[in-house]
């Protein structure tokens, strides 16, 4: 059977040239970085490197870049350090509706701690107005966080304009990158942001490493301590081999960037026209422009998007109803709710997400299989409306 | 040049076997385990033979083993978790003067959040005195964290006996088992253990995984918040090659437990034989029966231990001051201190960690090696001294 796997937005698979550089530091250039002899300073000048190439792919500086197990430890970081370096100020924090859950759930921790948050709303396009970011702001605010790129419909941020509003407050201002990062050139200098976080995993990297970028001079408390790892700001042995995996992969990235961008906004835009002309009833949700390149999310109106996940599952195609990171829940999609998208339509909705190793031949296949199963799924519905099942 | 590692306590090379079992992850057989797709699901199945492996070497419920990036964030998870959950209760910690910095270093943030910590003291062989904790047991104490064995000195501690004092209190009991495991046998139902910490790197495994073992029914509040991985309450996409190899790394431990202690315990007194006769004023530091079985930590008296290691590193030997998390600090190592050694004889100590690829003809290069360094340094040394210097 055919495989095709339309899930990038999940994880990707680490490309070949990443694994083969990580490969010497498992068994051979095994060394703790944090030792003092020669053989622990190969390991951290490897660190070092990666550092550089991460710091290049978003215009930082390499003292800016600090290693985390995740995108959602370096989420973590952001809310947990700044909160507790700004306590002084005040105890309000802004973010969305469709932040990731690693973001809403520091934000609801939190809360249940003496911290106010409000939760901005996003239009149906799922993009926040900056007006009310500026009307939801008092004086006690200590971080503004919104999500570059939204990981279930792709919609795109107006980060720039968001941080200016953040600056002239003097709010330090946090954004979610984990799914922007390779996917559209990033410039933390001329955006403005105090904190990104972002992940190797996304951008053909290894699982289990991530980092928080740090502008020089932003406020913020260690979420890990212990040793004195990453300048002293997050404790625990270095990944290595993640490490250099990471480097590695944000290299690629940044070499490929407009390359990699072209290529999977052409598939992905092929794949929506298909959809949209060859199946009837169906939505494309989220802005058409201003999205993930690889990001398509429909509504498959009269049926349901789990059955139709496990349809495509037994035909070899691997797609997403939304956040891998919940996908074992029955609870509505929060970004979908959030975009006032009908609860009977969004138990129809499907997350594709195209990448790299996606191929025009395994697109044509998908529409074909989908439009079968789409018109089968809604004979059966209707077949057991119709006998009041 | 001969090159030989001592410093198997820092860090261990992930053994052929163990990589062998991670590749596949990487490129290959990559889903995501929280997807609900099939290939997701082969992840999903990685992901618990692994948490099998590892509960079978501690003698724990798979579902009691929770995957965390580093030992590290084991030991922060311990005490904010705890802390948090029995915040209602109490307010105050007990651990030792001579804990990794992992556990210090929270505790630490804890105090300057409202806590109380009472650091116990250890003997002159780095050993708890059970006395010394029921003294220490207030009623609001919610925590007990002690480390099963030291990475300095490699103390080991009467955890049981000192379970058997929290329970008789029901306080939480947490042990930092980073060095223990696959160095000692371990049964977390005999020892009673609420919570333990344990990392792969350590054991032949990979850097950037670790687990908390969670008794049943412990009250831990989450450390990692976000998405639904690890029954909730460890957030982050799964680092599956990495959960793959510390499973794979757990079974060799647990089949060749007995071997690798014997061979390891062998070595490491042949070599503590060989530095005591052939070279004079040096000390043994820390108890020479309940120890690490691969951990031999001197002083050699009169000179500077970084002035060794130094020497040492120029020919191929890769050894350790103390704990590789604080090695560019000149601090004083805050366990040897705790053992009350003198702070010139703690500058002139260095840690020499043996594990299963060492060999007799190593040691015998480091004795021969050191013997004459140590001999120059001395030589230096004195002449300072006569000239003032």
């Amino acid at each position: 059977m055919k495989k095709v796997y339309l899930d990038y937005s999940a994880t990707t698979p680490v490309k070949k040239e990443v694994l083969q550089e990580m490969l010497p530091y498992f068994s051979e250039d095994f060394g703790n970085p944090s030792s003092l002899y020669a053989f622990g300073q190969d390991s951290k000048n490897a660190v070092e490197q990666a550092r550089e190439r991460i710091a290049a792919l978003i215009n930082a500086d390499k003292s800016e870049i600090f290693f985390t197990s995740s995108g959602t430890e370096a989420d973590n970081w952001a809310v947990f350090g700044v909160a507790d370096a700004m306590d002084a100020k005040g105890r309000h924090i802004i973010t969305t509706k469709i932040e990731h859950h690693a973001m809403l759930h520091s934000c609801e921790f939190l809360e249940k701690h003496g911290y106010k948050v409000t939760y901005l709303d996003v239009g149906n396009d799922g993009i926040v107005d900056p007006v009310s970011l500026e009307n939801a702001i008092t004086d006690g605010t200590v971080l503004i966080s919104v999500m570059f790129m939204n990981n279930e419909v792709g919609s795109l941020q107006p980060i720039k304009q968001l941080c200016e509003i953040a600056r002239k407050y003097k709010i330090a201002f946090h954004t979610d990158a984990v799914q922007a990062l390779g996917n559209t050139a990033i410039d933390v200098k001329d955006l403005g942001v105090d904190l990104m976080s972002v992940s190797a995993h996304k951008i053909y990297g290894p699982k289990g490493i991530g980092a928080l970028y740090i502008k020089k001079g932003a406020k913020i408390s260690n979420f890990m301590h212990g040793g004195a790892q990453e300048g002293k700001r997050r404790a625990g042995t270095e990944n290595l081999a993640g490490i250099v995996g990471f480097g590695k992969a944000a290299e690629i990235a940044k070499n490929n960037l407009g390359v990699h961008i072209k290529q999977v906004t052409g598939q992905r835009n092929y794949f929506i026209d298909q959809v949209l002309s060859k199946i009837p009833d169906v939505i494309l949700n989220g802005n058409r422009e201003l999205r993930h390149p690889g990001n398509a999310n429909f509504t498959f109106k009269y049926i349901e998007g789990e059955a139709l996940l496990l349809h495509l599952d037994m035909r070899g195609i691997s797609v997403s109803t939304g956040s891998a990171c919940s996908s074992a829940s029955l609870v509505p999609s929060h970004v979908l709710s959030a975009m006032n998208i009908p609860v009977e339509l969004i138990h129809g909705s499907l997350r594709f997400t195209v990448g790299d190793f996606t191929t025009k031949d395994d697109l044509d296949y998908v529409v074909e299989e989908l439009a079968g199963i789409v018109a089968r799924l809604r004979e059966i519905s209707s077949v057991s409306k119709e006998k009041g099942w």
